[in-house]
């Protein structure tokens, strides 16, 4: 029996979770990250935490796989190699070493958006198919394909940023990237909630201008545009209308690129669920060859607050699994 | 030394290449294919055809690896069958196990798109590049990707239809695939010549409607728009300003999500060289955030006659080493 351990590294706090072979997570531990004392501190940290979690559970240490580790960030998953990571303030930290070495077993590192997707596939929603597209709409937009199990990265490690996206439909906003009118700053929680606030300074009628009046309009979020499209908000609806639309023609790109057989909708903002989902899938329908709408099936992300844990510890697993492989290949040549 | 041979099957002729392990073109023999005497007819001329080669070059039967055989049409390459092929009029041949039968070696096939981009991929300018992306301007529209020397599929063996995704700006010509407005309906020879047709049907000037008068407006092509573009033909111009650029656009949602270090070009319609590669570039640039245009390099296609014969043996050749790969890991397990 082998177990495996995946890390959720943010910038506020360090989660760990212990998973069996199947991917059951056993035993969760949750420290404050404490990014200022610099990466060697929070690696050490990371290891102790793991320590305790095994000891804990009465596990040996031999009997752990690997370990899977998911930040925010620029990663290279290959080298293990932490690039960027603004909320850490990590540059080019050899995370796989540095761990791998201290706790003597494979360490395997990446976003926390495709360990993300990677969970949802293997033990969420998407468990079962071949080809499974995953999206989060958070304050941005992201995405993340597995194929036959296994991430697509592309050049850079830089494929799936479906956020990135130029939508048309007269969308003009600036975007962080450079470019202006991008799927994500429309499609997030910041995209909701910005539409909301412009057309409040534009003047137009509703219940949000009554629940944020004036200056406060600046404090609307995503959760209150679903609020006032449950009060039948004509304002709130039409937002959700646009936004869903523009989703699903983006998404319609990716359908007919990658032929996933399960997409996946995860991330805050997808809490709107049928209200965004509903205008989505319309759009996304008519956007399509038929041949791909019909083998599709679409899933809310299912591992809301674990998602991380589970997808880097199935990511480790995977990877570990592979490196076999690849010796065997290698002693073979 | 091994030996690999490629077939590129089409309605009229049959194409057989023998190539080396570096994938050199040795040499090649063609033959109608007189479909209309079925399957096993066509499959016992490729099958002599192959052995004529093998002799004339004096190589001995052990010495062919494989043998990789493409064909337009409905591709299950995963069991080797040719599910529909509409030129043949096949309907569910499993040419992998007849054609490998009487060979005695494997044979690997898939449709011709995926076998040309996989050559140009292994021995054009794709060469040496992780992640390439390959389109096909001819008739239609077509893509493949193919991701550290192995094609992508997605579900369906589906993915890469670029020219059926839909690129707004008011384009509105109903496609073969049941939609309306898909990127083939512009970007395509037919696409070419289709928007020269119309625009001289609506009283356009042109130096086109001087060499097609009236009803032989209908046989205006696509080479004849690039020759009227060397004129200095307004209308002309226009059309291969507008399709660069919708072709830039859809380019740039791919470029996105798949996230290639090469794009090739490829197919008859890419003849139109710059006129056409020129503005396809502009809005390509212009639509992709800098990180993905910055590391991206644009090839014409270059292996023009032989590209389905080359792509069909280094396919074959790959599969080959990977089901040797397979069988080591299953012997493991």
């Amino acid at each position: 029996m082998s177990f495996f351990v995946g890390v959720d590294l943010g910038g506020t706090n360090i989660v760990c979770g212990l998973l069996d072979q199947e991917f059951n997570l056993l035993a969760k531990s949750k420290q404050p990250t404490e990014a200022a004392n610099g990466s060697d501190f929070v690696l050490e940290r990371i290891a102790v935490m793991i320590e305790d979690l095994l000891r804990e559970q009465n596990i040996d240490r031999s009997q752990l796989g690997a370990v899977g580790l998911g930040t925010p960030g620029f990663i290279d998953p290959v080298r293990g190699v932490c690039t960027f990571a603004s909320n850490l303030r990590w540059n080019n930290v050899p995370v796989s070493d540095i761990l791998g070495a201290r706790l003597g077993v494979p360490v395997f590192i990446d976003n926390d958006v495709r360990m993300y997707i990677f969970g949802e596939a293997m033990k969420g929603p998407g468990q079962g198919y071949a080809n499974v597209l995953g999206i989060t709409l958070g304050t941005g937009m992201a995405a993340a394909l597995v194929n036959e199990g296994q991430l697509y990265y592309g050049g850079g490690f830089m494929a799936g940023e479906i956020g990135h996206i130029i939508v048309g439909d007269g969308e003009s906003t600036p975007c962080g990237c450079g470019l202006v009118g991008c799927l994500e700053t429309v499609a997030s929680a910041t995209g909701l909630a910005r539409q909301a606030r412009e057309a409040l300074a534009a003047g137009r009628e509703s219940v949000l201008g009554e629940w944020f009046p004036g200056a406060e309009a600046a404090n609307v979020t995503a959760a209150d545009v679903s609020r006032a499209y449950d009060e039948g908000d004509a304002l709130a609806i039409e937002i959700m209308n646009h936004t869903g639309k523009l989703l699903g023609r983006g998404l319609s790109y990716a359908v007919t690129l990658y032929s996933p057989d399960a997409l996946i909708i995860g991330g805050g903002a997808s809490l709107a669920g049928e209200r965004l989902l509903g205008p989505m899938r319309d759009e996304l329908r008519k956007s399509v060859y038929h041949g791909y709408w019909d083998r599709l099936t679409i899933h809310p992300g299912a591992l809301i607050d674990d998602g991380g844990v589970i997808g880097s510890a199935a990511f480790a697993a995977s990877r570990a699994a592979l490196q076999q492989v690849e010796s065997v290949r290698s002693e073979e040549a």
